[in-house]
């Protein structure tokens, strides 16, 4: 049985890495590293960086990522998305040699990330194993020096499309957005509500702002859309908390 | 002015410790430890292995704990609690030597931990660092390789109270529980929940059990009890999931 290991590295920043995880980058007897299209490369470096500072022998196999079919429902575009890539690592994952297989997961590999699922289409079954890693979440709240919840108090973690099509959920505290390409907080009345925002955390660009939403969420909304224009891509978060 | 670094290092593997946080570790003029009464200091010898695998030459000072006082309101006790530690984090802040002084935080210093809210109270305020750090909520999920969310799924972070005193959280699919010393999975309807349980994550003795909360619930109430009572504490969490 093929072993797979799924090994969360961080938000970018090598020093994220958990000595777990360069462990068992030594381990591996194959890293598997999907290949994106042209200009979808920016983190392709990171990746080898931690793989070198890993000090690793294990062979490096390249798997070419499909499209995804934007036209399809959301759902049906992610399974179908999945079942390809799924598919490829299974041909993939004939042809390398025997131990463990690894696979770096940006973040963490349980928090909104697909490689799990992905996973599970494999037949035959790999035995698992994750090992956790810093997620955008802990790089928001650490580079705010702020708690992530108040004493006692519960936290929302929800995405972009989900902040959109239901709003505020209900009875809420603290929300932290994940996944959001639309900067969801617009949809909000700001009565009330503070935001704590980080791009490209972890990352020699980190950016950062927080205030009151009425008036941060506008200068978040330029900031980033100046920061996507300049790098080609952005990769954000933000945690919003409802005033005591 | 001062600069107080706190250090997330993970749920009690040393491996948990990222390359950033062995790196704070080593930059660190001073390390403050917390001092609890006798019998609850089973984690101690963890923190000085974590300091040793770092290499540090950092001074190492202990500070006395506090009592929290249990026949005060819970906010009013927790508040008053963190104003003694505050105090006394202060006085050894007077004697130390001059550099950075590192706080090591279990998990991660901004989720269910009171580190931030007690540096919030010292008067000149230090500058903060805070290096993120793997939580039981990421060890939780690991062991159990299971996904912390559902394809664009939010996800509830609570506590025990809060579940004991406000029931399952209007409208939630997922939610995970944390520093609940009371089981208190056991008060909701478990009909259409699974659970995924852990205790002592991370760590050599790691208990894991999941399945039905309706089959699982009674076991899991029993396995921690006797868990409790043969290492004299315990440390557990769980994810609770609406079955789809």
């Amino acid at each position: 049985m093929t072993e797979l290991w799924l090994i969360g590295i961080g938000t970018g920043n090598p020093d994220h890495v958990t000595l777990e995880g360069q462990k068992a980058l030594r381990d591996a007897a194959t890293v598997l590293i999907p290949r994106k299209g042209a200009g979808k490369e920016d983190l392709a470096h990171l990746r080898l960086d931690i793989l070198a500072a890993s000090k690793t022998q294990a062979r490096v196999v390249y798997v070419d990522m499909p499209e995804r079919d934007d036209s399809l429902p959301y759902q049906t575009r992610v399974a179908l998305w999945h079942d390809e890539i799924a598919r490829r690592w299974q041909v993939a994952l004939e042809t390398v040699p025997e131990g463990p297989v690894a696979l770096l997961v940006w973040g963490d590999p349980g928090l909104y990330d697909s490689t799990l699922r992905i996973a599970a289409r494999l037949d035959p079954a790999p035995k698992l194993r994750v090992v956790p890693g810093i997620t955008a979440l802990q790089a928001l709240t650490a580079a705010h020096a702020i708690p992530f919840n108040t004493v006692n108090g519960a936290v929302t973690v929800t995405t972009g499309r989900r902040l959109r099509d239901h709003g505020w959920p209900e009875g809420a505290e603290t929300v932290i957005v994940m996944l959001d390409g639309a900067c969801s907080f617009q949809s909000l009345d700001p009565t009330g509500l503070h935001i704590w925002w980080g791009a490209f955390l972890g990352m020699a660009d980190q950016a950062l702002d927080s205030g009151a939403l009425a008036e941060a969420g506008p200068r978040i909304v330029e900031r980033r859309a100046h920061a996507r224009a300049r790098h080609g891509w952005i990769m954000d978060t933000y945690l919003l908390r409802r005033d005591a």
